[in-house]
């Protein structure tokens, strides 16, 4: 494994053997010479074979490289190889302006001739084929990104002392409603559901002591919704915090933590995503805009869009609309809308006494909501009668109301879901082309 | 929040006004003077009050310092607050040298006053109220070095240009056996899997270019065992690289991840570890010991100890006199036992050529197996071969094969469970204690 040299420390390199390894992107096979563009994980390179032909006086030629010439001949886009050959610094080479003269070739995995999809393959068939699909250079980088970015999150929190919790899935009683729950069957007659989200289970964390949290992890909902923003399985990006006196105080660590990890994509990226998504990656100033949500239904109504629900919410378009404002006016991409209803809201938001609104936000991103976040009602004995006034009975909360009666600090987080993070920061139509594998109602493979 | 003082700045600040949160661990209520014990996530304080008791003549008192004084009486231990006071520095306090002379304390929430468990309850009863058997010192502690553990980890990885993959766990088609699988109703009449491992995923960005690959997750077994070392959801460290020569390939990354999250944990945490577990820290040696399974099972035979299984592995027992005989031997806590006979691996690890035996490891560590690694057979003419003779069914692997078919390069990984880590590290005796909320098949809450 130590000889083997990546595609982007050839241009540092010089002249000399060499050896590369990687697929086989396109194969140039002239009458003379033969050309085939090797990609690997960090870029692709020229590799170049003078032909030897076959003669009428084949006893003249040699055989290996009569071979050689007809093993590249032969090559389908896709196989998997290692060369052997002499790496040599040439202006006039387009690419990188190195080529690699072909010594030996050994296949690791010829590819099937015919490959399944194209680039420009619909949706679809591209997630059939998805391992293929992610070797386009897009692709690649946008998990390259996402990697990037999560860990710029992760490590924001981890100096300042967050704790990483993994909060189980497997979840004896629904956490709120049962619409949106995937059940199975457990051990005996036990049945258990898939968590839609660590809500729960980061503010036991909060019950616990342990201060502030974070979670990255799976969570699931059956929902049958086929939105480009909706799936079945996604990652979430959770934090919670204690001793918080509002939202207010969740919503300013959220801002700088996305100012801090879109900064670290833009640094790391930035040239690259300019080259491959046509965009300029934005870094967010810190603090982002807020408005209270009756303000952002007025300014939404004032530029002539009616939203056609009754629940006092903002729907996508307003949300669209909203956000063209926000750019329009302060120049920014995100906005934190303030002030829910509570009838909108879940039964765990505090509200606020004085006026009876929820302690909570969504943050929206480029005219999508990417985020809801809240401080969570503690007060053990104004959660039940908000639980109740929900409609939820009370048996199947009662290891969660235990959390908070035996003491617990005031407490709020967010839940942000990555795939539209990473959508709206690289300008993507739909969370599917930024999830390695998407999960939705009728998308269970490979 | 921002007034807030965490307990552990204290003692480098200056005597004065200053504000301290946390939760009630013991109150000694003395007939002069009251004190409490007050916890935060960062250490414990001391504070104190002049206690003012009612006389016959009450118009004389002062009717604030008799409720504060009635307020600290009726302090619930594990009841969360906020307290105004005056900090002093004071030689002859035990717990750090400072004390808080209380001003003004204000109740976040009141715990009920008989605490369920005591930090001596059964296991059991203390996973039923994990919650409060979380807030003991050397629990939180656990999960801080979780999060160093895999926060060492993951840095290691991305300054190694990996990439950090979210693989579904939501599957079509079962991956190995159905034996130890989930199963739930999925939309329409579909059914869906929960995924065991993300090994076909990760192998899966082999084939997509990805080059070198890590997941930190949930997986899912429904494994009725009932050992210390097995749970039904566990998070599974799981990373796959490609063009490797062998599965040495990939212990030789094992061991320097390994080596150097252990050594981020005794540098951050190892002497807190002391002082709570009463153990050292020990950063192994790289490279580890290599012991191919056929001598291992020499070893374990000249100890005295007949493994009592027909089909050649190691059994617990085994594997624990094989571990102290490395100890011994080598003074090292890790062991990778090579050379697996097929008949006991998964139809994908690779063979070799010459002795039949698969390019695989098992690593141990303090007598407990903590990963399978392994060179994949990436020909897919030889794994199908490999999956028959197995007696799986082609039907089911369609997807998977499919990974094979349109070119893929050499690769290989390993899967590690981060509770056994955990729990062998600290040297405690269960998973059950070092993971935040287990799941086994009698146990889906809280």
């Amino acid at each position: 494994m130590s000889e083997r040299v990546l595609v982007e420390q050839l241009q540092g390199r010089a002249d000399g053997p060499v050896t590369v390894s990687g697929w086989v992107e396109t194969v140039r096979d002239q009458k003379k010479v033969q050309f085939v563009i090797l990609r690997d994980e960090t870029g692709a390179v020229q590799l170049v074979n003078p032909a030897t032909r076959p003669t009428e006086e084949p006893s003249d030629q040699d055989a290996a490289a009569l071979a050689l010439t007809e093993t590249i001949s032969g090559l389908a886009t896709g196989t998997f190889l290692t060369v052997q050959g002499e790496l040599k610094h040439d202006e006039r080479v387009k690419l990188g302006g190195v080529e690699v003269k072909i010594a030996s070739l050994e296949i690791a995995a010829a590819a099937l001739p015919e490959t399944p999809i194209a680039a420009d393959s619909g949706m679809d068939k591209r997630m059939d084929w998805r391992f293929l699909d992610l070797r386009q250079r897009r692709n690649n980088l946008i998990f390259r990104v996402q990697t990037t970015l999560e860990h710029a999150m992760r490590s924001y929190w981890v100096e300042r002392d967050y704790i990483e919790i993994h909060s189980p899935k497997l979840m004896a009683s629904p956490s709120e409603s049962r619409a949106e729950l995937f059940q199975l069957e457990y051990f005996g007659d036990q049945t258990a559901y898939l968590a839609q989200s660590p809500q729960h289970f980061k503010q036991m964390a909060q019950a616990a002591g342990f201060g502030k949290v974070f979670e990255i992890a799976d969570a699931f909902r059956a929902d049958p919704s086929f939105t480009s923003r909706h799936a079945t399985e996604f990652t979430s990006i959770d934090a919670e915090i204690s001793w918080i006196d509002s939202h207010e105080d969740v919503a300013a660590m959220q801002e700088q933590l996305l100012a801090t990890a879109i900064a670290a994509v833009k640094d790391k990226h930035g040239e690259e995503i300019r080259d491959l998504f046509g965009i300029e990656v934005e870094v967010p100033a810190v603090p982002f805009p807020r408005i209270p949500l009756a303000e952002a239904r007025g300014i939404v109504a004032a530029r002539g869009y009616e939203i056609p629900r009754a629940d006092g919410d903002l729907d996508p378009e307003g949300e669209r609309q909203l956000s063209a404002h926000v750019k329009e006016t302060f120049g920014h991409d995100f906005v934190f809308v303030t002030d829910y209803h509570a009838e909108i809201r879940p039964f765990y938001h505090m509200r606020d006494e004085e006026t009876g609104l929820t302690k909570s936000y969504d943050l929206l991103y480029r005219g999508t909501e990417i985020t809801t976040g809240a401080q969570r009602e503690h007060r053990v004995e104004v959660l039940e009668k908000q639980a109740v006034e929900k409609g939820l009975e009370l048996e199947g909360l009662e290891h969660y109301l235990d959390f908070f009666r035996y003491g617990v600090p005031p407490h709020g987080g967010f839940g942000m879901g990555l795939a539209r993070v990473l959508m709206l920061l690289l300008g993507e139509s739909s969370i599917r082309e930024v999830t390695f594998l998407f999960r939705g109602p009728t998308r269970l493979a490979p």
